[in-house]
């Protein structure tokens, strides 16, 4: 097992990762502070993994909460069911919110730990790479609102994480890629080094290697700690992390959710932020290519299926919520391994990278 | 003017007291990160004081958004046409919240404030002596939910708090008296001279002699910020504050919000705490007597009107959120000045104290 430390003063905590750890109780158990206990999950992860967690909780009382699967649940709605039923529980303040699977269960579960009688702890099970890469480590919960991603949220940090390798045997080879993309990503950001590693060693990440595994899963959530403990609430570095993402987010809106995996999104928005860097004369084509043959191997898309209307694309990415005062500010790249957050970016470059991808 | 100070590291900020200082722009501008700003007001104060605020805004994009008065506005459904009106200006991260009205609008617009986009910053500008003595010190944002108050909530610390004593001229005298309550309070909790002031001196302050206003409201939130920043989080001397809350909520619940101002349901569960207290030993019966008299001299309620049956506001009590795994947590009074937090009070004590009110 490795473990990774958030430093967040009194909100710090661990990141476990390895195998067979659900088989381990006391893991779970010692982060709990009172006797109830909820259990936030989805439908197709529960059947696979809630009775080793409700074995774990043989001495506490134990509550489930079980929510379709898929982003469309994450939303207010839902939210404010969850909440009408630890309401009638009735859960006291000294409950803990166990997330038992991928990103969207643990925003939404993180959410409503944020906000349950003003906070109540939460320990993240993560059963998706991408959750166990991203949303796992920083802090953030929220949920969707119709007209953008994570509109509504809090930063709360969870009591613990548990990252069990043996989630990820269940784990679908799409979902799977669409980890990857993520970690991928925190190589581009600022670390070369790991990029040449996942290069290199891609075919074992493929096969689910252990070892290789919880080499990746470790460095992810190590690079994500280095930005998030210098900028906990995003006002500065933090916005790296979003390598991708604008132009993720907007791909992700203008195909209503259901074209592409989040994960797919980023990857199609690394490599048009991949592009502007180009245009802007600060990586080369040859850098363009080898970030589009990683994702390639990886199983993950470099190119949209369908046309979209790069004026649409646009106006959603003006849209998205990292825009500061009106003005556009995107992460790009000045090499692999050094994203930079760009405010002043020439709007016809920008239409040029848009209409080179989507027109 | 004076300031008081809320040292919570880099959540701190200042409480500016006196007379007129809604004319003062640059002490509401000087606190504004964006050029957006959002009013959340009622309909109630907006036509007493919204004109003010715009004037001192001339130069910012405001938006304002109009609450109808009163608690049942607190909820999730108003939080959530909030959050939809200020998705649809669209309001970026750097939008300032301003709080114009009561406790309630400090409440609902923090809540906002520290969800929306998973956090923005607010101003507090109360106009309740309630809300200037009690919600805005500590940071506790929220809504009510159907079977409890503030089920649903964040802290979430502002950039600044305004009270102008001016906004006192127009409160009507019941709820001016409700706001007197939770003064009485902080005289109660540890503050013997405090509640001695009061007793003398209360005449000037019912009144509104400004020196009065600015002494009594300046000790109020020192003694609460005092208490807030020894425990932001409430998970431990906090609950001090809840002095009367327990008692009071369930008076609330049991009346459905409609008989009494929080405020005045605080001085009822002061009044329970005192005499059970009492039957504890711990105080005597002139205490009893001397907490009633400043309370009817501030024209506070000191008996419930008609009766509740106290097994029913037994079970609102254990319903509260101020319970610990099971157990009640009360607030009572070794003497006037020293309240203590106590978790093992005999329930036929405290069912002895509900009879004598209740039944």
């Amino acid at each position: 097992m490795n473990e990774v430390h958030i430093a967040l003063d009194e909100r710090s905590y661990d990141i476990h990762i390895g195998k067979a750890l659900l088989s381990d109780h006391s893991l779970l158990t010692s982060s709990l502070k009172g006797r109830q206990v909820v259990v936030i999950s989805n439908e197709t992860v529960a059947p696979l993994y809630l009775e080793q967690i409700e074995r774990a909780l043989v001495d506490y009382e134990v509550h489930t909460i079980l929510l379709s699967d898929g982003e469309h649940t994450k939303n207010l709605n839902t939210y404010s069911e969850i909440i009408d039923q630890m309401i009638a529980v009735p859960c006291d303040r000294r409950c803990t919110i166990i997330a038992l699977g991928g990103g969207v269960i643990g925003d939404i579960a993180g959410f409503v730990a944020a906000t349950y009688q003003r906070g109540i702890p939460f320990v993240q099970v993560p059963t998706t790479l991408l959750a166990q890469v991203d949303s796992s480590v920083g802090g953030k919960t929220g949920v969707n609102h119709p007209v953008g991603k994570n509109m509504i949220g809090a930063f709360h940090q969870p009591q613990k994480v548990i990252t069990d390798l043996d989630t990820l045997s269940t784990l679908d080879d799409r979902q799977f890629s669409a980890g990857l993309a993520e970690v991928i990503k925190y190589g581009l950001i600022n670390d070369f080094v790991f990029f040449q590693w996942i290069e290199q060693n891609l075919e074992k990440v493929m096969s689910k290697d252990a070892d290789a595994l919880t080499f990746i899963i470790s460095r992810s959530c190590e690079s994500k700690r280095d930005i998030v403990e210098q900028d906990e609430q995003e006002q500065g570095v933090r916005a790296l992390l979003n390598l991708g993402h604008t132009f993720g987010h907007a791909i992700e809106t203008a195909t209503e959710y259901v074209e592409w995996l989040h994960g797919e999104a980023v990857a199609l928005g690394m490599v048009m932020a991949a592009d502007l860097s180009r245009r802007l004369g600060w990586i080369d084509q040859a850098d363009c290519q080898r970030l589009n043959q990683v994702l390639v191997a990886a199983r993950l898309p470099v190119a949209l299926r369908q046309p979209i209307d790069p004026v649409v694309l646009r106006k959603l990415m003006q849209g998205d919520k990292k825009v500061l005062d009106g003005s556009l500010r995107l992460v790009l790249m000045k090499s692999l391994g050094e994203a930079v957050i760009v405010e002043d970016v020439d709007n016809e470059l920008i239409m040029e990278t848009l209409q080179g991808f989507a027109g």
